[in-house]
């Protein structure tokens, strides 16, 4: 008998058997020694309540008369959403996006899926840098198109010459994510100013459009009064992919949306593309309840003091430890440097002390291990020994 | 330039171009005329309001308190609800179905999607009878299968012997649709038994297993005590796709799931393949809320004498005026022959007595209309003179 699942996705199962087995052993950890003795650093789950207007709204919208409730709605969404996020993305971009630039997802990643599905012709190149979340990947082949990495500079900010490099006559999409997933690097407005002017030239000598998709769940995680610089100002053949998952701590109810620069190029196709889409992808539409609580939440976030006293908790005591490290700017993760090539050993090392974290090859950055720090902050406090205990062995 | 979206995308939205302009007729229509005056039977959304006993169990969940409420859990999502729904399938089935073969998804399309993609290598193909819902062309092709349409009999029984000849080396999986959209029809269990004779013969002939899925969102809508056979209990290489969007009404959340028969072969690699699916094209897990509110509906459902005085009362008055049809088991849709060949033209003459239709084209079934008759009843009253002229001008 011929194999029974396809070829392709026996592959990708074996490819993850590392993490998964690093996942299960973090389970069989948990149940030797209790789940406070075990400190999981592996999840980006975000750990930060909804805000109590969330529940509030959610309440409310609960109690609505309302015909048709929970029923279909058209495939972008309830034009009452759109019109509220149009509205509020005008007020942050300084131009103005109307409903029909907007389409309602199953969160950020149906967002991408939709958008590489509507722009993809087979063979297409999305150029990705890296390190990145390792999706990707996955949702670029889904599309039929390859990714190519292209690694940022070692404080994790845009290789411009490098992307410059990268992009061919296939390209047709420079894709960023900013706050950056693993690593919390924002890129700054001189640096997305460049790559603009990139793309501008690149489009122009290629005689082909090479759109710029920023992913940007974390765009309201960010410290230290820094801000993530609009894309759509910064280049007109621009969207964005986001969701209410870490804004709001909303992750499991799939909310998202995808926003195009009302400046693009062939905007009704392409907004008919990202609509039939949605459809043809089996999302159909975002789940229509969390659709209207959003709707009435623009604005509202979760409390992002929480995360960055986390942050600065975690950066301080493995700074001190002697870990290599650079400064989250947004997001809840930390990207710090292996004290020895070789990330997956340094993680196993780290398990040892109870220590759970993600192996930076995961995420297309060897070299390096993901902390989630969305966790409880005695777990980082806890943690602090099994980090220093693990550098030791090797400084 | 270069178009902007895909090539294949840019020719879906082309060839939907028919549909959508009698979409969007409808809507000047009802500018035009007021929308009680144009009776709309083109839409499939369940318009009977969800139970009581949803809305108390949604109620009551918001009051919940429970950390991570609204996180991510396991992609193949919260163990409660799926044990829930094994236990309540496990009666329907008469084996035993465990938490480990279910998978919830985002609505059947998800479902769909993610079984396609975790089954299908290149150039796959999957046999189905037709009449049935175009999208399932689009959700084998997005796997990079193809689709193999195998018409029905008159009376839409599946023509067996038409499916056992559609067979061949590269068939991976045959999709059937029942009760079906567009025409209503249950298939039988003798039917059901004689296609699973097909299947382990031809699984033996070809050295390779065949899978039959089944998506059934409408097997809770059935009229005059008919049941939906079990596809578990007549052939081991089955799966299940289904949701709750006509069963609760909550077409707009979706919320379904997969279930793989517990005989099925190589289950341990399916299951991880089906979770992997589902986070890899983006779904991620189905809707958190939605999921621990079904946990509590198993083996509720909407009130089905509503569609039932609904189809009595369409298919009663269009047998008074001539139409030639085929009386639905389940579902809510009647699929009546049109007096002409051309099933476009007819709808387009009822549409001249402002009543819409779908051309059974749209459905791989010409010389039919789809008639949705999830609508009020006076609009299927108010709508027979226009059913009656349209027919008169060609009878």
């Amino acid at each position: 008998m011929i194999m029974s699942i396809a070829v392709k996705i026996d592959g990708f199962i074996s490819q993850s058997s590392l993490i998964r087995r690093m996942f299960e052993e973090g389970i069989e950890l948990k149940k030797q020694f209790g789940p406070q003795n075990v400190f999981d650093f592996s999840l980006g789950n975000p750990d930060v309540p909804p805000p109590q207007i969330f529940q509030d709204e959610l309440r409310r919208l609960v109690e609505e008369e309302m015909d048709g409730k929970h029923a279909y709605m058209p495939n972008a969404g309830y034009p009452a959403t759109r019109q509220a996020i149009a509205g509020y993305l005008s007020g942050i971009h300084g131009n103005e996006i109307l409903l029909d630039q907007l389409v309602m997802t199953c969160g950020a990643g149906g967002a991408l899926n939709v958008i590489f599905k509507t722009l993809l012709d087979p063979g297409d190149e999305v150029v990705v840098p890296s390190p990145c979340f390792v999706e990707y990947a996955f949702y670029v082949d889904n599309a039929g198109g390859i990714v190519k990495y292209v690694a940022s500079k070692d404080d994790f900010s845009l290789d411009l010459q490098a992307i410059e490099d990268g992009i061919t006559q296939k390209t047709k999409a420079i894709l960023i994510n900013s706050p950056n997933n693993p690593t919390g690097k924002v890129y700054d407005a001189a640096s997305i100013a460049n790559l603009a002017g990139i793309l501008v030239r690149k489009s122009r000598q290629f005689g082909r459009s090479i759109y710029l998709i920023s992913d940007e769940p974390y765009s309201d995680i960010v410290y230290d009064g820094i801000q993530v610089p609009s894309i759509f100002k910064a280049y007109p053949n621009s969207i964005i992919a986001s969701s209410y998952s870490k804004t709001l701590s909303l992750a499991g109810e799939r909310i998202g949306y995808i926003a195009a620069n009302p400046a693009i190029e062939d905007e009704k196709q392409l907004m008919a593309g990202l609509i039939l889409c949605n459809r043809m992808l089996g999302f159909v539409n975002a789940p229509a309840l969390m659709q209207r609580v959003v709707a009435r939440l623009q604005g509202v976030k979760v409390d992002v003091a929480v995360y960055k006293r986390k942050r600065d908790l975690l950066c301080e005591g493995l700074a001190n430890a002697g870990y290599d490290i650079v400064k989250p700017e947004g997001a809840f993760y930390l990207f710090p440097k292996t004290p020895i090539p070789d990330d997956v050993a340094f993680a196993e090392t780290l398990k040892k002390y109870r220590v759970l974290t993600v192996p930076g090859s995961g995420f297309v950055g060897p070299g390096h291990i993901r902390i989630a720090y969305c966790v409880d902050d005695e777990k980082i406090i806890n943690a602090m020994e099994g980090f220093e205990k693990a550098m030791k062995e090797f400084k």
